[in-house]
């Protein structure tokens, strides 16, 4: 039993940030740094749509709550949004809005989850969607996946075999995070009529739909609309991450369910976040992401070309097997050494079952010095 | 077990909103509106520390990822502000800023609590509590104690009746939320050295620490640091409820747990709302408060002497037995007779078993509106 001085049992399998210890390195290192470790973006936001630009005269209450579930104008907004892109019509209570897909994530899970319950998690994955899975005490189950299935069949052969009586859910990101592949829309109809015939719940983490360089992003939301949350974000698309404002769509029926998971551990997304996502929403968003789109893509492809490995087909990321390049001391060296060159990566066991891969963020330092990071890091693996 | 359509068992005993159904009715008022049921402020943070005051050129990565656990500023600079508070030498390791203080009590339950596991909660309580128990799967315990203890001997009484095997916590609030009482500083030190004899941890709810009017705030954690976590809001002492930015102050040993919550539920507190509070810290928002309080203070008390009941003791709240203005139809039809006059007040059973009580909030309107609205809930009363 958890008593003092003792922490849940629960938490205790949820990774902490492994960077911390890779931190002090990196900080001593005297020359340019290179931070591919985050998912980010060196951008800032669109003009007229930071903090600076939002006046409390002209909103009032803007450093007082917010509606829990979101501003009405904003949830407005989300729902005519929602309708054109997944193509199912979208009323606002089908909307909640949360602190970035992290929190709206957490508040499909809390309204889900009952103790042991089982998420099957395409890997590699988002790392934080196991730790999410264990904080509201359900069971992460992670799934090999994308370089393994091979056609919708496989797709859905894959998840059959890891389903068991606990299973409540399917989680699925695509554009993938980490491994910059877009799920062909076919794999997506099969799992979606799985998912149908199975009675589970989806949760399709779309925070990267704007970065789509090859390929076509279908939204399960589309294909499945009564069990789908689909989870976006303003971090990644519009380069507001640390706004903390995101979006959960849903079926209705259920998202007062979520939105109590919301009031009780955030109680509602900053207002100022929400105020400037509105913003953003009248054009000039999108106007960022697609400007974003195209700075990011040749960098990315570059990168990629660089280390030899295949261009990125979405997402802000390259996923790398280091295998070859590693000595004693096995992947925690390998980070080490980067770090002592000033390149911070993602280490592959934050992923899944990946014990010799890392991921490499291309968009969270401006493409000249990521350019000079890609090359030091090809120079390390002897490319 | 929680398969589609439906959701967690768990959170159905979990309060949605009680307020929405009153909303129709309040919108529909053609006068004066009285929003008694929140509790907020109708004042606007301190001139400089305000979002318009945030310029992306003085702080580059305003928009990016913070810190999960707070800006390294920040957390220097609240470590120093407990150190003198609490009298409890603090450092940084000991600091975790949150997503207000729901989202800092959020992260202790997260950390500490398994499934089943019991939480005593002084009660009337703050409405949140229970349901935060409940979203990470632990059991609230009500325990009446604000109007029933009245020594150090009966509050140990009081709580050692609820106490039981799965007992691993204490929730306690003072200033309280909603009864405007001030724990005196004795009962807090038995209760302390209860906590000790028994093993529990102490979550002690401070977010009221400076609007005390009568009475000592005592602070438990100088009482029983290895124990105690000990969380603060920016959002009532300086006006930010909408920046989302709290802090929790506790055992440096389990502050990791309680960062894994922090990075599993939102992520990190928005970086601008961790700015706005940094530039707040330098004097401006404690000069803000002692403003706020002297403004509060004899709002509150003329309120309680037009309801004829005792002035509050600190907290923004007052706490009412309405019994003898109960007709048919209850509290509900009450609450509803009040909505129909513009007044919105909160009702009792979401702060513990009170049927017949209301807690109004004389903060969130500016004095003069505040005053006709208790003019109007007293002629409602036949008082």
């Amino acid at each position: 039993m958890p008593r003092f001085p003792h922490t849940a049992e629960e938490m205790r399998e949820v990774r902490a940030s492994v960077f911390s210890r890779l931190a002090h390195r990196l900080a001593s290192c005297s020359g340019e740094i290179y931070p591919f470790h985050v998912g980010d973006t060196y951008l800032d936001p669109a003009e007229g749509c930071r903090m600076e630009d939002l006046a409390t005269a002209d909103w009032p209450g803007l450093h007082r709550y917010a509606a829990p579930r979101g501003m009405p104008a904003l949830l407005e907004a989300l729902a005519a949004r929602a309708t054109v892109r997944h193509k199912v019509p979208t009323a606002v209570e089908d909307v909640l809005v949360s602190a970035g897909a992290t929190g709206g994530i957490g508040a499909i899970l809390g309204a889900i989850l009952s103790p042991g319950d089982e998420v099957l998690i395409l890997a590699p994955f988002w790392p934080l969607i196991d730790g999410i899975v264990r904080t509201f005490r359900g069971t992460p189950v992670a799934v090999p996946f994308l370089g393994v299935a091979e056609s919708p069949e496989s797709a859905v052969e894959i998840v059959e075999r890891a389903r068991t009586a606990r299973t409540v859910a399917l989680y699925v990101s695509t554009p993938n995070n980490p491994t910059g592949r877009v799920i062909p829309p076919t794999w997506l109809g099969a799992l979606a009529r799985w998912a149908e015939l199975r009675g589970l719940w989806i949760l399709s983490d779309e925070v990267y739909e704007d970065y789509v360089y090859r390929g076509e992003h279908a939204y399960l939301r589309s294909l499945a609309p009564e069990r789908t949350f689909s989870a976006h974000s303003f971090s990644k698309a519009w380069g507001m991450a640390g706004n903390r404002c995101g979006y959960v769509v849903g079926p209705a029926a259920v998202m007062e369910a979520l939105g109590k998971v919301v009031v009780h551990t955030f109680y509602s997304t900053p207002t100022a976040s929400q105020a400037a996502a509105l913003r953003a929403l009248d054009g000039r968003g999108d106007a960022w992401a697609a400007s974003a789109r195209e700075c990011y893509r040749p960098v990315g492809a570059a990168a990629a070309r660089r280390l030899g490995i295949a261009e990125p087909e979405g997402s802000q990321f390259l996923w790398l097997d280091v295998a070859p390049a590693l000595g004693e001391g096995g992947l925690e060296r390998f980070l080490e050494r980067c770090a002592d060159r000033g390149l911070a990566a993602a280490p592959g066991p934050s992923f899944g079952p990946y014990p010799t891969h890392v991921r490499l963020c291309y968009t969270a330092a401006p493409p000249e010095a990521t350019a000079r990071g890609f090359e030091r890091l090809a120079a390390i693996l002897g490319r």
